[in-house]
């Protein structure tokens, strides 16, 4: 399964923290590219930094169109709300291969974002956070696989219990 | 199994979206409480008000020393970081009971954390966000559970595939 990310509601300095949290978490989580709706040029300068370090080949994209840049998707279409059906219900049927866009609002989604979907899917029905809808959905479709795996970085962490040891090069 | 936050590095205006991200991610995940180290009275305030409406009894705490906090807290101790053991390595043994201290941090982490807590656990072994790494890793020990939860809230969701359904009262 491949999954794209769209973050709508990118407001400039504001939301550039959070942006950024979901730009990694989307990275880190298994997906290969993230679009933002509105060109978050800084979020971008700071996660393509981060992948030049620690790997792989995540991609942050741009679009000037939430509604075509959906429409235009080829795949399967989830809209992450918490108005919408408990994940653990529908993550079956999304099967385990081909294109799956990942949409994620800020506060305000316009409302013609649930209609442009195939499912408006709740990671819990509780207001929390979309960098914690989109780190489990991710970590739900890939089955947690997705936190072994090798990004083949210049940087590699060592894990260990007590301390921090880093590889580089 | 209960489980207590404990989130570090709270710097006032900078993080109060994080904060308020964390703490509502600890909530809505099934954890019953987040101290901050520091007086995040805003964030307090927040969270405390989407409690109210949507129910549960998550309580928002402050310390003004996390090494003493650390140290009195009986039951297990686990910080997440990127450098630690991977998490699906050490989860089988936390058990299902007791109490649990999540300790998670900003950017910087005073060193002396590491060796205050029982593991050092890895949401991952890349850069990413202390949103999603609690919301996966209580994921994980509730074994999702704790997304099926009744809050008895005054507000709650009737899920639905299109729009948005509330009942008040």
């Amino acid at each position: 399964m491949n999954a794209s990310v769209l973050r709508l509601g990118h407001r400039h300095s504001r939301d550039k923290r959070i942006s950024t949290h979901v730009a990694l978490t989307a990275r880190a989580f298994g997906a290969s590219r993230i679009v933002y709706d509105g060109r978050a040029v800084d979020v971008k300068e700071s996660v393509d930094e981060i992948t030049s370090s620690w790997g792989g080949d995540f991609k942050v994209e741009f679009t000037e169109g939430y509604r075509d840049f959906i429409n235009s998707f080829e795949g399967l279409k989830v809209h992450l709300t918490m108005y919408g059906l408990p994940l653990d219900d529908v993550v079956a049927d999304f099967g385990l291969e081909g294109d799956i866009l990942v949409v994620v609002g800020g506060a305000k989604v316009p409302s013609d974002v649930f209609e442009l979907v195939d499912y408006n899917v709740a990671v819990g029905n509780q207001p929390h956070s979309e960098v914690a809808a989109l780190a489990v959905f991710l970590d739900r479709i890939f089955g947690g696989g997705e936190l072994d795996r090798d990004f083949k970085g210049r940087m590699r962490i060592v894990p260990q219990n007590r301390g921090k040891k880093v590889l580089e090069g």
